[in-house]
């Protein structure tokens, strides 16, 4: 057999109660200042960001090689909040290798997946603890916390050649965004939604 | 864009409590017989299965499309038990694909996966709640309950084209076994052992 390892098994542990891992390789931070232009309500937006830069979500990142077989991991933590009426999320992505899947698995608070393909299908899946969610290839994903007070906290992984494709949602938006109405999660058009 | 989508995400539930997920494709079920020589003590195996073909492990599938960027993934039980003084475990395989990584969270339980690669560098990992553990391409993996009285239960994911070869371990087993002395798990050379 010619196929050596490239590395060796490792482990890590994952903290619920202070949502983190051990020994995570990166640690991203996402402010609302790095999402202009994500809201729908864009006064709000910018009445929020001007009393605070807002911490909306944070991902730890556990690396794999960048290779077909391999998968990278880590976990995901979005904070509560509301931008207007819509709930704090992620920014949301395809991923570059677009025929790949991904898996989220929820750990801790209340939430929704937005998916939608490129030719304008989408869906939302409920995010609670205990719920594992598949994300075929080609469906572009946003997390979004619709609880006031507790963070969202999931599992994921996805193959490790996937990359990120954030550009198209900056550009296009997702198709249907999820608000606040009368306490509760409404789906509804995206205003801004363009086509691609 | 041309990738169109090939299934609907979806969601099953994972019921730690009750050992399943909603929803599964497929239940796989070993039973003692089906390892016949897997266990180093061939007549505590013979006298075991004489009083019952007790279940020794129990997988839950659940499967997506068989193409390079989806996941397959599920749920794995194994029971506690002794064959001898070699812990219940399971078959434990390559994948067909050989360079193809799984991940396993533990979610209950107490167990040890013992890996191995084709050129018969051994590694073993411990198993705990909230412990996730990577295997990368290459390693075979094999769980293993160490103890007297609890399931060991994890979820798994691997990519879906990975297949799996069960011949390899069957023929030759694994360099390393795990098994109890004094009331603790040592790892010692399988003197079954043959080099691939």
């Amino acid at each position: 057999m010619e196929i050596k390892k490239l590395i060796n098994p490792f482990t890590f542990e994952v903290n619920i109660k202070n949502e983190i891992i051990s020994n995570f390789d990166n640690h991203i931070v996402r402010k609302l200042s790095s999402m202009k232009s994500q809201y729908m309500d864009s006064q709000a937006y910018e009445d929020l960001l001007k009393k605070e830069d807002s911490l909306v979500y944070e991902v730890y990142e556990k690396l794999a090689p960048e290779l077909p077989g391999e998968l990278m991991q880590g976990m995901s933590i979005v904070h509560p909040g509301k931008v207007g009426d819509e709930y704090f999320m992620t920014k949301g992505h395809f991923h570059k290798v677009l025929d790949t899947a991904e898996i989220y698995y929820c750990l801790k608070g209340h939430g929704y997946m937005m998916m939608e393909t490129m030719d304008g299908e989408w869906q939302a899946e409920e995010l609670k603890p205990q719920i594992s969610l598949y994300i075929p290839g080609s469906w572009a994903h946003r997390s979004i916390n619709i609880d006031d007070n507790e963070d969202l906290v999931t599992l994921f992984c996805y193959p490790a050649i996937a990359g990120h494709d954030y550009a198209t949602i900056e550009e296009k938006g997702f198709k249907k965004l999820l608000i606040e109405r009368d306490d509760k999660p409404v789906v509804i058009d995206n205003p801004k939604w363009k086509t691609a």
